[in-house]
This record gives structure tokens, C-alpha cells and sequence, in this order.
């Protein structure tokens, strides 16, 4: 099993970036940073006679580098109770890559992945990060995606994610479940 | 009172703005595309010992639009069970904007609006939207602007929105709410 | 199509059944009231080898009045953002039903048919009882059962109800649907 | 700090219990199990000239247990996506004691503890769990008292909690957050 994390944070070494560390720790990993590359946002052409047009940047050299993977692990700070915008980009452009003659086993290379979310959050985020969690399920069930588990960790400032001890030890299972 | 309504769409004529263009019909309102515009996404610097870097984009220009209003739309298509990426990256950058100088009392304007949500989805949205809905009452309690109301409609293909009964009678009585 | 409501509320002519009422105005209803009835909580023997014990109840000749009809109406209060302790008792008790060699076919039977929920609540209804609204699709996508809508109103004391137009405007939509 | 335990289950020696008893090993607690007491349904009469009446089961002798506790642990399985019916009754019927004059500071009292939620359910209860925390949030916000974090294991069979590592890692932290 071989396993790709994907970095929607805008912020270097922050607690979420840390805490998924301590999960990966030791392990072979993949490692993509959106915040490194342009996604530019989906242009809904679903719909569209034509259909999508293609889009000159980075999205689908991320996308070759996640579907070799068995386990993706996405990783996020809970901005406003949600992922980023960053990742959600990323992800908004999947409608994309499910209608791209390109890509036409996407949905069933996704189908057979395992899928892990580690998050940080300020504000209550074991409570006020849940609707996320419901919308990864969502997310996860529509490409038939496993949803194997999540961490919520808690921190604001830099350095913060150590104090919680409950998140640290989540990890360290996490990281024996992958292993 | 006056109003502004924030699309997050990227489709002309889509569902969710032709549900949003009937709950504004007959009435003057500012109306932001956010599509039209550039939006950087965040980079989180709020513990940066030099804080927010000024980004050359289009961000400031739209909340000065925004700020003068009473009334906020945030009109959404559901994308992925959620509001979409564009829509996400102008939230985001609120943290910048409680932190800027130039916009010393952000917080307690937003606090003085109500805020309405409109948003149109294909995989039913009026259960699989609720966590999106609860992520807008979790953002607006932060700035403590009023969630007055939302409404959900059913749509997929151009024109779907027509047959949605429910979503339609429920945009006329805020319609009528906000004239 | 036939109809039947479970009504889970303990007060006469509060504000949930009020609203009911409107959306069955003139059809042919089979109503349940489960305060009038004694309905124990369930021991759950689910893992027991001698499995469940019958209960001295009357919960079974409520089951045998919701079983032939085609669609079913939860009618609740939101008491403390959930459905009644009443109601919640009376479908814990379904447990117990799946294993009853008297109900062979009953996850069969609640598979073929459409069910809708009508809610009333004090405390910012349309936001705070959505969990409970999330709870109901688990319940139904459990044995099967459609989920065709669902009405939250917001109301306190009684009579309250006639001043939400939103909830007004959606139950008519809603009777029209399924007279 | 004095800690109560309140168990909802049915079922003795079940997961929830079992990872409650984890929980609380080698602590002086104030255990109470709702299923062997009489708990009577609410008579919702909030809005009734004559008040609310007297209610002559062992649902006051029970508060009377839980008050004079610092933290309060909330112990559940979660039957259909929820609380037990038990448990839900048990707290519909705090609308009553908020009225009771012979409570008077019951709100006051609440407002100055600390809660945790302990669950067990079967069908993927890290997610489906999860709108019954939320509603243990608004129940707890509501009467000010502190939601200081919960534990949600999986488990169907009698003692399949014990291969739910997460949760028993989980729990181990707990126990010493609260001893």
C-alpha cells in the first residue's frame, strides 16, 4: 500500500502540516502541496454542448501524481469551519477529470482508494469541524471512495497541535493503521 | 435597507442565479460575480511577526462593495456538498481583512447585517447541503452577522430550478421579506 | 396513496400538529398519536441467544397501522433539537421488529414507501434541528424508506406557527404533492 | 472534582458501558443506569395557565444525583444514528425541572459543569454519530454547560469495543483529563 497526502494549507510547517508529519512519520509518502502550483477554478461546463475546455495548469499533474496511491490522506487547516479554498478548488475540478476522456477510469481508481483527513482547527473545531467531516463523506461516498477515518486536532497559534494529546494519540494509531 | 448579493458560481445563467434572480426581482441591488474577479487565496499570516502582506487582486475592491449593505445574499452553487472553491477563497481571506488596518472595524460592520443563503445542488441537496448550511451559521456567528434565512432548491441541468415547487414559493416569500 | 402520520409531540394542539393538520387538510389520514399509547423502550436483546422478549405493549398495533400505507408522516416537536423521547422510543423499538418472525417482511415493507418529516422548534429550528433532519436519513436510508421532504417550522408558543409563512408556503407545496 | 455518570443503554455490560467503566477506572463515581428507574415522557404544559404538574416517578431522585457533580458524563449507545429513546426522555424532561420551583437555580447549577459523551454504534458511527454530538452541543449550550469532549466508539457485538483502538486510546486520555 502506498500512500499520497495532499496539503491544502497556505501556511508553512503549520498544525495541521505538523500533526500530518507525526501520521506519515517513517513512511513512504507521496507529498503534494497545492499551494505550490496553480488550480484555477472549475468552469461548469457540464453542461455545455462543447464540454469542459482544457485548463493550462498544474490540476492534472497533481491528479497523476494522487491516482497511483492506495490511501490519500488529505490534509487541512479548518478555515472558516471548512477546508481551503485551496484544496476546495482542487477539488471542485474532480467534476472536470469526471467527464475528461483523459481520465476515463477516474471514478473507479477512486472507487478503490482508501481516504484518511487530518485537520486542525481554532474554534471548537471537534464540534464546528463536523459538517466538514459529513462533506468529505459525501465527497468520498459520490467516487466510491473509503472513508477510513479523520483527526480533528486543536491549535491557533504555531506550535499549538502538541498540547493536544487526545489528536496526538489518534495519530500515532493512524499512523500504525497505514504503515 | 439596501442589498448586495455575492455570486460564487462560475456558470452564467445557472441554476442558483436564476433561483437568486428571482428572490432580488424588482428590487435595487448590488450584485458581485466573483468569477468576474481575481481572488487570491489566503496565505494565513496571522502569526507572522510581519503579519498580512497588501495583495494586488481584486479582494478589497469587492468588500467595499459588500460593506455598505445591509442585507448580504450569498448565492452558491453546491458543489462537491459545499460552497464552491471561488466563493471559499473570498471567505478565507476574511481573516486578512479582521487583521488590516484599513478595515478597523470589519467585524462589527458585518456584525450589523443579515445575511441570506441561496444555493442550488443536483445530489440532494436539501440533506446533503445541511453541512454547508451549518458551516454558513458557524461563519456568520463568528462575525456576528444574522443568518435570516436560506433556501435550498434542486437542479442539475440549465432550467432545472423551475420545477423545484418548493425552492421557488420559499424565494418569493424572502422576496418579499427583504423588498 | 395512503397516508399515516405519527404524531411524537405531548401537547394538544401545539404548534407541530398545527402544521400537520394543514398539510393533510382534506385527505384521508390514518393518525397515530404515540402519546395516547404505552410504547416501553426497548430492551435491546439484539445479541441475546434467546433473543427479544415480547413486549405487553402497544407498540406492535402501531406498527400493524403504519405497515399498509404508502406514505408515512413523522410529525415531531423538536424537543432539545431532536425528535420527542416518545417518538424516539417508538422507532428504537424497530430494532426488535427486524428481528420479529411475526414482521418477515417488515424492512421490505418500510423499503416501498416515502416519508416526510414535519418539525416544529423554538430555538432557531431551521439551523439547530438540521442534525435531526440528518438522523431521520440515516433512519430511513436504514430500512430503506424514500425521504421526500421535509417541513422545519419555528414556533414557542402556541399558535406561534401561523407567523411562519416559510413553513406555511412549504406545507401547502407539500399537501399538494400528496393528496 | 466530582464526577456522575449517566448511563442510557439498555443492554448490561454493553460496548458503551464498557468503554464508559475504561473511562472511569479507579475514580469515585455516581453511576446511574436510566433503565432501572421510571422515567416518565414530558407533559410538555411550558405553556399552560396551570403550569406544569407533578410527575411522581424517580426522574427528580435522579437530578438530585447528578447535581452536586462537577463533570457529567452523557454514557450512550447510539441506537438508530441517536441518544437511547431512555436518555432522550430522561433530558426532555429537564424542560420541566427549568420551570420547577423547586429548581430554581437548575440553570445556574448546569451552567458550572463540565460534560463528556461517550457512544458506541454499529453503522459507521465516527459519521453518522455525528449529528447527535452536534444536538449534545445545542443541549449543552443551552443550559451553559461546558462540552468538554466525547468519545465514539464502534462496536455491534458485545465486546467489540475492545478492537476499537482509536476510541480505547481515546478513552485512556480521558480518564486522565478527568481524574
Amino acid at each position: 500500500m502506498t500512500i499520497a497526502v495532499i496539503y491544502g494549507g497556505n501556511r508553512l510547517n503549520g498544525n495541521t502540516e505538523t500533526l500530518t508529519k507525526l501520521a506519515i512519520q517513517g513512511l513512504d509518502v507521496e507529498e503534494v502541496y497545492l499551494k505550490d502550483y496553480l488550480i484555477e477554478p472549475i468552469i461548469d461546463k457540464r453542461h455545455a454542448e462543447e464540454g469542459f475546455s482544457e485548463v493550462n495548469d498544474d490540476y492534472n499533474s497533481i491528479i497523476n501524481r494522487n491516482l497511483p496511491h492506495d490511501i490519500l490522506i488529505f490534509s487541512t487547516p479548518i478555515y472558516w469551519y471548512s477546508m481551503t479554498g485551496t484544496m476546495k478548488n482542487f477539488i471542485d475540478r474532480w467534476s472536470q477529470t469526471l467527464k475528461d476522456p483523459n481520465y476515463p477510469d477516474f471514478k473507479s481508481i477512486m472507487a478503490s482508494k482508501k481516504a484518511y483527513v487530518i485537520a486542525v482547527g481554532g474554534d471548537q473545531p471537534s464540534i464546528k469541524g463536523l459538517p466538514m467531516i459529513q462533506q468529505f463523506q459525501h465527497i468520498f461516498d459520490f467516487v466510491g471512495t473509503t472513508f477510513e477515518g479523520y483527526i480533528i486536532g486543536e491549535g491557533n497559534r504555531p506550535g499549538d497541535i502538541s498540547q493536544d494529546l487526545i489528536a496526538l494519540s489518534a495519530t500515532e494509531q493512524l499512523r500504525k493503521e497505514i504503515q
